[in-house]
C-alpha cells in the first residue's frame, strides 16, 4: 500500500527511479527556500527534500508543518545527493519529493529517539513502544531473532524436534518459588507456572522422542536482583542414548556456529575444566578465561612466618596483576576499601610490588622477608613490574573473593574485551552441596542429575564427594548454559529424594509421576538447558539482559507501560474462589 | 555412547557391518532355537535375531528374559533377512547379536504400544509419556515442529522478526476469561496470562518493527468444550504499512509454501468471498468448500402459497443433496431427528425428492404443486435424482442451520475428504455486532479492529452497517486465522471504546497505554493470528488437535498425569497474601 522501497534501501543505482516511501520523520532541517527530512523506518534513513525551485508552495508549507516522529508516506524521484552521506548506506541519493501525505501526527516524545538518548531509564520502560524505535534497542531485538533462527536451523537439522510443553503445571515446593495460576473450574486449586520443563523434557525421553528442545518462557518468584527477570527464555535441549561426551559435542558445535555465523570466529574446541580446577584457578565455576591472572594458593609459604592474620586461616592465595607495581598508594587503597566492601567481605587485602629492581614493597614487609615475597611472585607467576594480591580466609570464601578481585581489575584494566570470546565447558560438578544445621543435602545442579556411575557406591557412604555427570556452557564469565546427564532409574532417583530430605510420601506426591515413568523403559539421557536472555547479550558484546528483552519488567517485577500487576476486582477474586488478605 | 546408527537407518547397503543400536523392545517372538526382537526408537524398527547356533547360551538366555518395552543396547552384525518384510524400510536386514546389555526394564504398560492401542482416553492421558512411543502421536508431534519450522523460516524470510512479548501482564476484563498470577512481591495485585500478545504486538508496530510474528502459548479460562485447551499455540504476525491485500498476498503464500512443502499441492490463487456472501450461501462463516451443495432462498418461491410454517418467518432455504432421492423414508427422518437436536434446534425439516422420472415427492405435497417443487429444485441446481433440504426461520439461525446439515450430509457421504484442501479468505466481516437489551455493540473481530475507511462516517450515524477490513482464512471448514487492518488513531479508538459500551474512563484503564502510544506517530498496521494447533491439525488430516499436542489437558482443565491443578499449602497462600473460599 504504502511504499515501493523501505527507507534503507536506495542506492546510487536507483537514480531517477519514481518511488513511495513511509516512515517516521527523523528530523527535519528546514533553510527556508529548502527543507530536508530524515525518513527513517527499521531498515535505514532516507534523506528527502523539497525546495522552491522543484516544489510548489502548498506542498513546502505541509511539509514545513511536519514534526519529529510524525508518519508520513511519500513519492517522489531519486536523484543523486551534491554532499554524500558517507555513514549511512543509503548516503548517496536523496528523494526529491512530489507528494506527501500525513500517515498520522505525533506530540513531542518524552525522549530524544537517538541512539544516545536523553531519556532516563523509568522514562524509556514507560514509553517501552519509543524506545523501541532507537538503533540500539531495535537492533539488539532484531539481533535475538537472529541468534533464535540459527539455533532452531541447527538443532532441527540435528533431529531435534521442537516440542511444547504446557505452561499450566504444578507447583512443587522444593526450589525456587512458583508463580501460580488459580483454577476457576477446580475450586481452591492452583497451577503453577514452569521454572523450567524439566520433568516434562524427561517424560518426553521416556516417550522415546530421542531429542528435543524447546525456545520456552520460564518463571520463577524470586526477590529480583539487578539483572534478573521474573519471566525469562531458555533453550531447553534433551538427548537420549548419550553420555557427556555426545551432548557437549552437539552443544559445542551450536556455539561455534552462532559465533561463526555472528561474528566470523570459529574457536578452537573448547577448553574442558574441572569445577574444583576453576574454583582453584580463577575462584569461579564460570570463570573468565580471556586473560590470565591465575590464582596461586599460598599457604605453605605464607603461613607460619609470624603474621597471625594468615597463620589463622584455612587459605591464603593471590594473583598477580600485570604492571601493577606501577599503581599509586591511592589506587591500591581503592582497591582495599573494595575488596572490604559488603557484597565482596574480606577483611583487608595484602599486597606486593614486584620493583624492576628486584626487590619486592609489601603491605606486610613486617613479617616476610624479601625471600618470602620473592617465593609468593614466583607462586603467582609475577614478573618485575607486576603486583600481587593476597587474600586469606576461609578457603571457599576467599578463593570467590579472589576471584571477583580478579573479575573487577580485568575488567579496569580493559581485558574484559566484549568482542573477544572464550568459551569453556566447567564439568564435574560435586552432585550435591551439604546444607548446614541438617544431615541433608542441596542438589548442586537439581534433583534429576545423575551421580558419575563409578560414584554410585558413595552415594551411600560418602554422599559429599559423590561427582555428577553435569556441566556449564561458560562464555566469557558468564554461565550461558548448564545440564547434566539425568537418573533415570528409579531407585537411585528415590535414593536421590531421600538424600535431599524429602520424605517418600513427599516425593511421591511430587514426582510419583517421573517416577512411575521410570518404571515403564526409561533410556539413558540428559540435556542442557541455555539463558537465552543471556547468551544473547553476552554473544552481542553485551553484559545486561534488559535491553534484549523487548518489554521486560523493573526490579520491582512491574511493567510500568501497561501498569502491571494490578488489583482484580471483587467479581472477578470471586468466581476463582479467592480472597486477598492484605 | 549407546548407538552407531538409529533403529530407522540400516538398509541392504550395510550388510556385514558391525552396528551398534539401542532402543525399546517392541516385541519378541521366541521360537526356542531362534529369537527375533523387534527393537524401535522414534526413527523405525530394526529386527535383531539370536540362535542357538551363532549365539552361546548365556546370551541367548538373557534375550528371552527380556520383555516389552525393555531398553536394551546391542552390538552385532547387519545381515539379510531370508524372509523380508516390504512394510518397514530396514525389512531387507537383520541384525545378527553379539552382546546384549538390558539399560533398564519396564513393567507391562498398561496399554498397548501400538498403532492401534487398546487404551482408553484417560488410561493414554495419565501414561502420556508411553502414548507418544506410539507412532501416530508421536508423528503428529513431530509433524508439528515440521510445520513450525516451515512457518519460522518462511516468515523470517520475508523480514519478519519473532519478538518475544511477556507472559505476565495485565487483566482486562473485557472478552473471555483471563488467568491470573497473584504477585508476591505486590500483595494484593495480579498479573494476567495474556489472551492474545494483541496489544503488544501493536506497540511493536508503533515502535517500528514492522514485521512481527511469534508461536507464542496464548492462556483462556473459558468453560472448556470438546477440543478446547485452556492454554493454546497461535502463529501471531503483524506488518505495518500494509494495507489488506498485502497481509492477504503474504499469508496466502505461507499456507501456499505449507501445502507444498508437506503434500506437494501447490493451489490456485484463495477464493475470496464477503462475510455476507458466505452466510449465505454456505451457512457458516468458515465455509467448507471442497464440495457444492450451495444454499438457495427460497422465500419469493416457498412463502404466500397457504404453508403457514413457511409463511410466518422471516427465511426459507434449502440445498440439494446429490443422489439423494434415492434415501428412505428412514434415512430421511434421521436427518429430521438430527436438526430438531438441541445442538441445532430446528423444528422440522421439509424435503422434496427429484424423482428420475422429472415428478417430484414432498413433505409438503399438500401445500405445494409439482410446478412450485420445480421452481426449489431449480433454485437448488438439483437434478433428477436429487433430494433438496429445506428449513425456515429467522435468517441468520435458519442460514446457520442448514450450513450446519450441509456439513453433517457432506460428511456422511464422505465429501469431506481431509487429504483435499481448499483454502480460502472470507473478508467484509461486519465491524459491530449489536448487543441484545443495550445500546452497545460487540466487537466482531476484537476492539482494535478499523472500520473501513469509507465507511467511518457510518460510525456515527448507523454503526451496524459498517465493514472492517477484517479477515479470516479458512481451511476444509476450519477457521485457522483470523485478522484485520488496526485502528491507530486515538480518536477512532475513543470511538470505537465508547459503542463498545467503555466509559472514558474505563478504556483509559484498561487501554491507556495503547491510546498513549497513539500519540506519537503510530502508522497504519495490520495482522493476522493463526491457531497452531488447529493448522496444523487440519494440515494432517484430522479434525482433533488434542493428538497435536505432547500433554493436553482434559475437559475438566486437568492434566491427570502430574495431578495438576492441587492444592497449595498455607504457607504458600500465605506468602501470596491469599484465602481460599471454596
Amino acid at each position: 500500500m504504502n511504499r515501493s522501497h523501505t527507507c534503507g534501501a536506495l542506492r546510487l543505482s536507483d537514480v531517477n527511479t519514481e518511488v513511495q516511501l513511509a516512515g517516521w520523520v527523523h528530523s527535519v532541517r528546514d533553510k527556508g527556500f529548502v527543507l530536508w527530512i530524515d525518513l527513517r523506518d527499521r531498515y535505514g534513513v532516507t534523506q528527502l527534500v523539497l525546495d522552491e525551485e522543484r516544489n510548489g508552495a502548498d506542498i513546502l508549507a505541509k511539509a514545513k508543518s511536519i514534526g519529529r516522529e510524525f508518519v508520513i508516506q511519500i513519492s517522489g524521484q531519486v536523484i543523486e545527493r551534491v554532499s554524500k552521506n558517507p555513514n549511512i548506506p543509503s548516503g548517496d541519493i536523496e528523494v526529491l519529493v512530489k507528494e506527501l501525505t500525513v500517515l498520522n501526527t505525533a506530540d513531542t516524545p518524552p525522549f530524544t529517539i537517538e541512539d544516545e538518548s536523553d531519556g532516563g531509564d523509568d522514562l524509556r520502560m514507560k514509553y517501552r513502544y519509543l524506545d523501541i524505535r532507537r538503533n540500539p534497542i531495535k537492533d539488539k531485538l532484531l539481533f535475538r531473532h537472529k541468534v533464535s533462527q540459527i539455533v532452531r536451523n541447527y538443532l532441527s537439522g540435528k533431529d531435534f524436534a521442537e516440542v511444547e510443553t504446557p505452561y499450566l503445571i504444578k507447583s512443587t515446593p522444593e526450589g525456587a518459588r512458583d508463580f501460580v495460576v488459580p483454577s476457576r473450574m477446580n475450586p481452591g486449586q492452583f497451577y503453577a507456572l514452569p521454572q523450567s520443563p524439566q520433568t516434562f523434557k524427561q517424560l518426553l525421553m521416556v516417550g522415546g522422542m530421542d531429542r528435543y528442545f524447546q525456545v520456552v518462557k520460564c518463571f520463577r518468584d524470586e526477590d529480583l536482583r539487578a539483572d534478573r527477570q521474573p519471566e525469562f527464555t531458555q533453550i531447553d535441549c534433551e538427548m537420549t542414548f548419550v553420555d557427556q561426551d555426545d551432548i557437549l559435542a552437539v552443544f559445542e558445535e551450536m556455539l561455534q556456529q552462532l559465533l561463526h555465523d555472528i561474528h566470523g570466529i570459529t574457536p578452537a574446541p573448547f577448553p574442558r575444566i574441572s569445577y574444583a580446577d576453576a574454583m582453584a584457578t580463577y575462584g569461579s565455576d564460570k570463570p573468565d578465561i580471556r586473560f590470565g591472572m591465575h590464582l596461586a594458593g599460598l599457604n605453605d609459604l605464607a603461613q607460619g612466618k609470624g603474621f597471625q592474620v594468615f597463620d589463622q586461616q584455612e587459605w591464603v592465595g593471590g594473583f598477580a596483576v600485570e604492571g601493577g607495581a606501577a599503581m599509586s598508594r591511592k589506587e591500591i587503597d581503592a582497591w582495599i576499601d573494595w575488596v572490604k566492601r559488603p557484597q565482596i567481605g574480606a577483611k583487608g587485602l595484602v599486597w606486593v610490588k614486584c620493583n624492576e629492581d628486584g626487590s619486592y614493597k609489601s603491605s606486610v614487609d613486617k613479617f616476610f622477608s624479601q625471600e618470602d615475597l620473592a617465593e609468593w611472585a614466583s607462586a603467582c607467576k609475577a614478573q618485575a613490574g607486576d603486583l600481587v594480591l593476597v587474600l586469606s580466609g576461609g578457603k571457599t570464601k576467599t578463593l570467590t573473593q579472589l576471584g571477583q578481585l580478579r573479575l573487577a581489575v580485568a575488567e579496569e584494566k580493559g581485558l574484559r574485551n566484549p568482542q573477544v570470546f572464550a568459551p569453556l565447558w566447567v564439568v564435574d560438578f560435586p552432585l550435591l552441596e551439604p546444607l548446614e544445621d541438617s544431615d541433608h543435602f542441596h542438589a548442586m545442579h537439581h534433583p534429576f542429575t545423575a551421580p558419575k556411575p563409578e560414584h554410585i557406591q558413595q552415594l551411600e557412604t560418602s554422599p559429599k564427594t559423590v561427582l555428577a555427570n553435569a556441566y556449564d556452557l561458560v562464555l566469557n564469565g558468564n554461565e550461558i548454559g548448564g545440564g547434566s546427564i539425568r537418573i533415570h532409574d528409579r531407585a537411585v532417583q528415590e535414593r536421590m529424594f531421600s538424600l535431599l530430605g524429602f520424605t517418600k510420601q513427599e516425593a511421591e506426591e511430587q514426582f510419583g509421576f517421573l517416577m512411575d515413568a521410570f518404571r515403564y523403559g526409561a533410556p539413558p539421557h540428559g540435556g542442557i538447558a541455555l539463558g537465552f536472555d543471556r547468551l544473547v547479550a553476552v554473544l552481542g558484546g553485551h553484559e545486561s539482559i534488559r535491553d534484549y528483552i523487548a518489554f521486560p519488567k523493573n526490579n520491582s517485577g512491574k511493567d510500568v507501560m501497561i501498569n502491571a500487576p494490578a488489583p482484580l476486582d471483587d467479581e472477578q477474586l470471586g468466581e476463582l474462589s479467592l480472597k486477598t488478605t492484605s
